[in-house]
């Protein structure tokens, strides 16, 4: 591809050989004749120099750019998008439906979908057309699968549960499993049969090892758009509205209301039952115990909205020499009591 | 059923037609003709005149109820266990032995054994009548499971580990993992090796994608009626009385001893070498540095019992208003002791 | 193995019957005839006289010891030691390479090389002497493994990982999933392709249930001789230098460097793009949201360094008192100030 080519797709502006051809994209430090690097970092602006790129992307206002190179407002957005066009994600070709994968006959399988050695595909299953699944995944009776979705080595998804479009779901992550629902019966626990399903969106995407479990009655929701990252563990009954991030151990109980555009940062607790409001941020190992207003930031354990919590984290710094003071004045106190009092 | 069959099962009273049909069980907002529903939480009282329902579980002191209902103590309770009543758990049916399953000539298998595709069971391996065992699971040497347990696809047991009867292990989890032990050797580690086992009794239940470590000597060991949500980490040598819980991403650490009937919220952590009392509750996110009395609720990181943490919580939100305080009433003091040294 | 055999691999010294043989090693309340034991924490002296062992390892304090005995200085280490020589860790034999095994033609196995049923070994795989797949691994596309290492049951690894020799990876851990990196796009994301890989290196060992994701460019990197126990995540472009530990749970978020023998306790979650120094230790729980120098020790959420970390933790418990004393010395201070008025 040409330099110019790459610059009109990123809205940038050209300065040096336009025509040059790009064979491929890389780091600063480690670029190659032929390779595009950027440079967004100042800390990395020694290597303006020494690089072997043939060419970069910067921002408007770098100074001192030797090499051919594109100007743009955020260059490392732009070097993104650079990967994007040039570097399209290249997964493992399964070619088709391996001869090992176990598919029951009742199963309706879309066209040009893949299926791995070792894959189990139950009873009245159904996949759209493009839809790839790696080895050792198993796929329960009555389970749909849109279109052009990836599921990766040994995901797992219980029977009757329902996966959107163009969703990834990472190795180990399962899907549908029993809700954590127990009547105590004297000293012991009866188990709660977990009857519901649950529904993920178009676009979402799903880490590595999550869990989420079915609905006890009705379903366990994941809209669109929503991106999941490792671990997480979502319990029954919970609904998540579109286009929310759950960064990696972050884990959300039974029933809670997830609006839509949240951002729940890593290790975030949320009890059951409560309502996370729209474009809320969960800042990282928060412990939610209440309903968190829309928009608000919150953080700590118990979390409350960030600027109350910052301030009290300000002031714990304080803490021990507060008591010191508060000895000493107290014993000022009592003097000027005394004599006072004489 | 009929409703009066419902009734006389949950020790409930009818009121209305006792001799109505009833075809199932659904939340009260989607409940169709011909279904049972249940009316717990009074925010969702104004379904009782717009819900499709033929009849409702109330409690004895529900008002204006119209539809033919069933009084009881505790409305959502009673339906949970109508829920097991006419919707008793319906797994997918794995059909027997699959034929693609390698199973060692040395296991033995008992009655009525459901063994699924790409199973692998090893050497000298005991399966009890009626087990199901889901696609991708993996059983090496020597394990041996009771009678009418379930493993879900893609769990693993490492060798020599038991397993109880009525037990059910969600996919994913792992049993029988080495124990994280190493001895320092210079700068680097030698590994300890793990030479024990995880012995897990009867009517246990273990979510997906939990870990449970072998013994480095002996048996980590989890006895009848615990019930463990997903994604626990519980390592070498801890043993865990009757009838405790512990919720989603709880971890306990080595040879820590947990007593009967204990609650562990979410995400809570626990030391090595501690000993928790029957019945205590660590509150979610709790950080267990040191042993817990019986029956004691603690909270917090590191973490109190339960009322010392929360004055202490109380006492935080006016933290950065006493550092202020004190401030000022500094200045007075100054002031008030140069009046006084005039 | 004779007595004096033990004592003299474990540089101790014998009293007693020096060419007795040793079958086995055991618990001081467990041990049986023929059997060696230890005494290491002064709670189980009352077994020196009870246990059934006939000798046992003791400090060269320890008193009144009537069995044949080996005298060292750290008698749990010398018996992890003993351990060592005399139970080398026996896993299951699983016997070449298993029939049902999918093997690319294009990959390259090693010689004495076992691979267990239902295995799927990508494109261009490479895979060292004397390793060992178990059951249901999915290695895909132009992965390295060394030699003598082993992968655990249901262990994914993604295409292009690099794996070195003597390393242990546990039953469910996914090596190379994607790192989570998405751009904003209106209300909605777009995903960053993950192009790089995840590079592990010789003598390390990995829990089960860990999720370790590829770099977006470049290497996610573990080095030699790192040892991370389970359910522990790893996101894109982090760095770890030799000899670190990392206990359950614990998480790193993206492009975070961590020194040499560094200690990472359980739960603890560590922000992106930070530096751990060598030989720091961040304890149980941590939340690090900053550059940790080398060496420190550092606790709480968010963390500080231990001591200043400590006294808060014990200021705080005197905050309820506290408050109430400022309150007191308040009403005293406006009387001061009154009388001084008058």
């Amino acid at each position: 591809m040409k330099l110019i080519e790459i610059a009109e797709f990123l809205n940038g502006e050209v300065v040096g050989d336009s025509d040059m051809e790009i064979t491929g994209l890389a780091k600063i430090e480690s670029a190659q004749s032929g390779e595009l690097t950027f440079l967004a970092n100042q800390k990395y602006s020694k290597y303006l120099e020494e690089t072997n790129a043939s060419a970069i992307i910067v921002s408007k206002t770098q100074e001192s750019v030797k090499l051919p190179h594109i100007k743009v407002d955020d260059p490392y957005f732009a070097f993104l998008k650079a990967l994007e066009l040039l570097h399209p994600p290249e997964i493992p070709d399964i070619k088709g439906i391996h001869s090992t994968a176990v598919i029951a006959d009742s199963a309706s399988i879309g066209e040009k979908v893949s299926i791995g050695a070792f894959v189990y595909v139950g009873e009245n299953v159904k996949i759209g057309d493009e839809t790839i699944i790696y080895p050792n995944c198993v796929v329960l009776d009555n389970v749909s699968i849109g279109k052009k979705s990836i599921l990766f080595p040994n995901v797992s998804i219980r029977e009757s549960c329902q996966i959107g479009s163009n969703t990834i779901i990472h190795n180990g992550t399962v899907i549908g499993s029993d809700g954590f629902g127990f009547a105590p019966k004297g000293e012991s626990y009866d188990k709660i049969p977990q009857l519901g399903k649950v529904v993920i969106g178009d676009n979402v995407e799903i880490g590595a090892n999550c869990t989420i479990d079915r609905a006890t009655l009705g379903e366990t929701i994941i809209k669109d758009g929503c991106k999941i990252d490792n671990l997480v563990q979502i319990a029954h009954n919970v609904i998540i509205e579109e286009n929310t991030v759950i960064v990696a151990q972050a884990g959300i109980s039974g029933s809670t209301k997830v609006g839509k555009h949240v951002t729940i940062a890593g290790q975030v607790g949320i009890v059951g039952h409560v309502k996370i409001g729209d474009n809320a941020i969960l800042a990282a190992k928060a412990g939610i115990s209440k309903d968190v207003p829309e928009g608000e930031i919150w953080f700590g354990y118990p979390a409350l909205p960030l600027m109350k919590q910052k301030k009290i984290d300000v002031s714990l710094r304080h803490l021990p020499e507060l008591l010191k003071k508060v000895s000493r004045l107290e014993k000022i106190i009592i003097k000027l009591q005394e004599r006072l009092n004489k």
